[in-house]
Formats: C-alpha cells, structure tokens, sequence
C-alpha cells in the first residue's frame, strides 16, 4: 500500500533536508533540471568532469544521469560517479533519453545498466521497450509507442534487473517487479516543452535522497510534478508561461497539495 | 510569386507531420531552439557525439548547424551529420553565428560551406557579408554593418553558391539568386533577448522539411517568427517577458495568422 | 565615498557604450547570463575553443571566467583568455563556483588565481573562505558557512591578492583590501533560482568595462541587480515568474533607480 500521507510526508523531508542532487546531464535542459530542483526543495549541482565527479557525489542524496547529449567522455564520468555512488549506497537515477534511436544511446545506456546498480530507471515507453527487449519505436528523443502490454514489459524488466522502473507518459507506471503503481497527474501541456521528462528525474532524485523504497521516492515525485502541472490550469496560456508558472506550483507545492490531489493506483 | 496561402499551408504541414528537426548548436540557446520547434509543430533533437549524428539526422526533416560555441570536434560532428544529409538530400540549414568576428569562426564556417552542400545559409548582415567577401564588421555575435548594397551581396552569393541565403534583420532577406524576398515581419524586442536568431533557425529547419523549395520555407518561417513576436505587443513587459509570450504565441499561430499578418515583398 | 551620482552614472556609460562581455562559464546558467547582459545595456559573447578566445577578448570590455561545470580543456581557455586579457589591460573576473565542495574546484580556482591577474573574485561566502584560506564550508555549489568575520577575510585577503573581492550574500561585501562597502539590495527569491550569483558576474563584467574602479563597478553592478530584484516584488509568484521579471526589471532599470534605490554603506 502506498498513501497519500507517506508521500506527502516525503515533501516536507525534502523541504527539511534539501538534499544536495548530482546531475550529469545534457546542456538543452540542464537549467530546468536545476531550477525544478531547486523548487522540489532540493540542491542542484551539475559536475561532469572526471577529476570531480567522484569526490562530488559522496556530498548528494542521489545521483541523476541522463544521456539526453551524451558524448564518450561523459560517459566515462557516469561510470565513474555511478560507481563511487553505488559504492556509498547513493541512489542513482538513469534516464537513457533516446534509447532506441540510435545504436550509440542504446549501447550507452546497456552500458550504464550493465556496470552501475541503477536504481530508479526512467524513461518513456519507448526507452524502456527498447531497453527491456521488447519492440519499440523511438525517433529523435520521443517514444513512437511499443508493442504489448507496457505494465507487463515494465515490471518483468524491474524484475529481471532488480531495479525501480518508471515509464513516463499520460500515466506513469511505477514498478519494481513485485508493486505496480499508475500516477495519472501531469497535464497535457507537459508534453507541449523541452525538459519536462529530465525534470521529472530531477524531482525523482530529490524524493528517493530521503527514503529507501524508490517506489515510493518515484511515486511521490511524479505526483507532485503532475500536481504542479495541474495548478497551472487556468492561467498559463502556452508553452512559455506553462513552463514559467510550473516552476511557480511546484515551489508553492505543500504537502496537503500531495494527500489531496495525488492521484494513484495501486494494482 | 509567394503567396500567403503558400506559407500558410506550410504551417499546417509542419504541425501534420511533425517533422524531426536534428541540431548541432551552440549550448548558449539550445534550449529555446528546443522550446520553439516544438512550438512551431516540429520535434527537437540535439545530438553531438561523432558516434551517433550520422544515424540520427537519417530520421530528421532537416539538419541546422550553428556555431554559436563552437570547438573543433563539433565541427567534425557537423561535417559528418552534414554529409550524410547531402547523401540523403535532407536540407541542411547553417547558422554561422560570429563569423566574421574570428578567424576560427569565419574559417569554421567557410569549411562547413566548402565540404558541405548548405541549402539555406542564414546569418545577420556581418556574418553574411564576411562570408560573401564584402567588407563587413561582426564583434562578438552582433552584426555592426557592412558596406554596400545587402540585398545585392546576398542576391550574387546565393547565385554564386547554388543556396538560397537568408540575411536577418529588421527586414529579413531571403534570395537563391534569382528570388529575392523580404520579410518585414517581427518585433524590436527581438533583439532584445539572447537567441532569436537562432530560434529563427530552427522554426526555418522545421518548414524546410515540409517542401522543397528552400525560398518559400525561409519566407514562411521568418514570416511566422516575426508574427508571433507581433503578437506579444501589448502585454510583454520587456525581454523576459517578451520571451515567454513568444513561446506561447508560436504556438497559438494559425495558418489564418500567417494568411493575414505576413508581410511580404518579392522583389 | 562612493555617491549613487557616481554608481547611476556607469548604467547610462554601459547604455551608451554596448561594451562586449566575453563569457567562458557554465552551461546551466550561461543563458541567463547571456540575457542578463543584455537587459544590463551590454553584449555578451560566450567563447571557449582555445583557437579563438585570445582573438574574442580582445574586442571585449571585459572577460567573466566562471568554473561552474569546468573541465580541463576549458581551464586552459581560461588561461589563454584570461592571458591576452592581461596583457590588453582588459579586466578579468572570475567567480569561482563551487571552490571548495571537491579539490579540482579549489585547485582550478587557485591556478587561475595564480596564473593570471584577476580584477574581481567574486563568489558566496564559503568559496572565498576557502579560497582566502579561512575554514570554510561549501557543499555542491552552495556555501554553508565560514568561520570567522567575513569581511575582514575578504578585506585581508584582497590587499594580500591585489584584487578586488566580492562575498556575495544578503548583503554582499566589496572590498578592494583599503575600501569595505556593503551592498544592502536584493531579494530572497534570488537565491530560489538558479545562476544569480553568475548574473551578478555577468552584470558586474558590464559595469566594470566602462570604469577603471573595479569598487565602483561592482558596487554599482551588485546596486542595480539587487534592484532589479526587488522591484519584482509584488508581482513575482515564485521562482519561474520571478526569474521573468528579473529580466524584464533589469532592462527597464533607469539611471534614477539606482540613485534612489541603492543601499550602500561604506566602511
């Protein structure tokens, strides 16, 4: 079982503790990514260079990786942060942005699944289907659907890999193989700007830097993201002051906003 | 003879097929260049590593190439994805940002138009000027002028080159050596924030992979951006929030808007 | 003595004259600090290939290093910038991000410090602790604390270096080792965001381009940032309407408000 109260909870622990969330990503979002963390509650750093990585990490609450502008030499600083991570039981997030598109993300993110213990794995449907070995379509850096049952793809790969598996989408599934969660908060407009996937692993890293089941951590991540996209119903009015008035909810986001507004379920 | 329709039906096309518009850009505005694709109806992807552009630009409309922040292993990624676009026939749109302004850059993007067949070269009047070899001044990014007729300058070299050239500005020129058009559309503001130039770019990435004929794509996205920026008169408060409400107003145009607010004139 | 006559007459020197501000920095927050320059009066130009930044500084009133996401390679842009910079008698400032949460931070800082002739260092109170040689504090990128009275640190260690030290803060110190002055403007919010602290580099880099008092210059850049923040209050919701009004409060800031609304004491 998964409450309302557990996740709000986890809000304020953020807010309490504001955990410090590593990134090494990509330079299109890079700034959101920072500014949602912030906002989360959180602390932001961006730190790629091999000579640091290493000695950075050990100060986070989580690690967040993501491929979404990968090069070999960035790569080489995620093996070597994830590992020091994994070494000190820092969780670490993998978003393998455009999996599926061309053989380079794919083998990269192979990569990193195969030589890191990742934690939470966050992708669109088709990252993880191409991921999980199942029949996927991606173009560019947005899923082009997968082929079977998404739920079941999701949670027999969590299962085989031993890890928490996020598929982003209209509804979020949530899963470590045993536990599905579905978290229909978000809105529309999520997909209508850059950056929202790589801020929701952003959030996610903030949420699983204060508590060890990374069901929950994703959970309550992708319900306050969601819950902060929904308040901008009304009144943002395109693209610009969407993204604008999401960063706005998602500062003024309060617990009671998560036990009210949170919309899961449990299978 | 370019008619409003003609420009109009674009927009309707690139929202219909949502066409994969593949950047290699400079890190300062990529993030715009991602937010107004997608506004304009088209997908963003930026990709880099010399492992992947050849695979990626396969699946895209169009390649832009910007050297806002340029070093000498993006070039060889711009050679490479360029090339396979050339074999392919995807247009390929350089933005030669600062040319004119160092030698790098200048010979950066002599080589790009030298090893590479450039379908729309689109710079400020410096950056144009320098390449065409008149007598032009460029500090920085900014253009500071050149000497002689533009219209004349840009009309010889797109001649000359077998490319249709675009020179930004209050007035946008837009010619492949036979046309010449001008697009009298846009906002002061526009200048007033970092990256217009480049977002210009990638709205014309976007409609060039929905016709073939270089000339009226360029018209029509100048056309388009610069409505959009008309739009925002009235409400934006300065370059803040100017940028924001241009996003938004990217996104809201109609084909209608373009029908009635694109000023136009064939030379 | 330091009058606001002084202080609001540098913002209608940077209007007047566009100085070139040449950025080697971070690829978070380097588009803010490309607009920020802007809305400031000034240009800004972000360079980093060793082939071209010694040719880019020398059109530029001013050369802003910031190791926000360093590398080695950029290290040495630094260096060779930061060099001719010197030797054109260009003033250089240099806002070590992050000196002191990992050793290549504080030891790429140092190298700077020691290899070139730095105008300003500015930074957060845990950065310049560590870097003056106090006990210090910095975790990612945020300072939690120094030991001991900052401004005398600061005043020390300016007069030892021969520079100008800058603590940014709620209220920021700036001290050339003779002059202390502090700089009572700003907003709470500014610390909600991502980058103000390299926005105040950025806007320094502009007002330090048209006078040789690097005192003044930072005071009056510090003066008219903070301003800039607090006259979003009451209209700023949270952090994504407040960054949009930064912007717009920036470029609407007149010679007047600094006169008026600057708070300044001098030691």
């Amino acid at each position: 079982m998964i409450t309302g109260k557990q996740i709000s909870e986890l809000l304020t622990r953020v807010r309490m503790k504001r955990p410090l969330v590593h990134h090494i990503t990509n330079y299109v979002t890079v700034n959101d990514c920072a500014n949602i963390t912030i906002a989360a509650g959180a602390a932001p750093v961006m730190a790629d260079a091999p000579e640091e990585v290493c000695e950075m990490v050990t100060c986070a609450g989580a690690l967040v990786l993501n491929i979404g502008t990968l090069n070999k030499s960035q790569i080489e600083s995620m093996l070597l942060a994830g590992g020091m991570a994994n070494d000190r039981q820092i969780p670490v997030i993998l978003d393998p942005v455009g999996a599926g598109a061309t053989c380079f993300r794919t083998q990269s993110a192979q990569r990193l699944l195969d030589e890191l213990k990742i934690t939470i794995l966050k992708g669109n449907a088709g990252e993880i289907g191409t991921l999980a070995g199942a029949e996927a379509h991606v173009k560019g850096v947005d899923s082009h659907g997968v082929t079977g049952d998404l739920e079941k793809i999701a949670q027999k790969y969590a299962k085989r890999a031993g890890m928490t598996v996020v598929v982003s989408g209209a509804t979020d599934i949530v899963t470590d193989g045993r536990r599905i969660v579905l978290v229909d908060n978000g809105h529309p407009m999520m997909g209508g700007i850059s950056g929202t996937g790589c801020m929701a692993a952003s959030v996610t890293g903030a949420f699983v830097s204060v508590t060890d089941d990374p069901v929950i951590a994703s959970v309550a991540a992708l319900a306050a993201f969601g819950i902060a996209g929904e308040k901008t119903v009304g009144y943002a009015r395109g693209p610009g002051s969407f993204r604008t008035a999401l960063f706005d909810e998602m500062a003024a986001l309060k617990p009671e906003d998560l036990l009210s507004g949170a919309r899961i379920r449990v299978r």
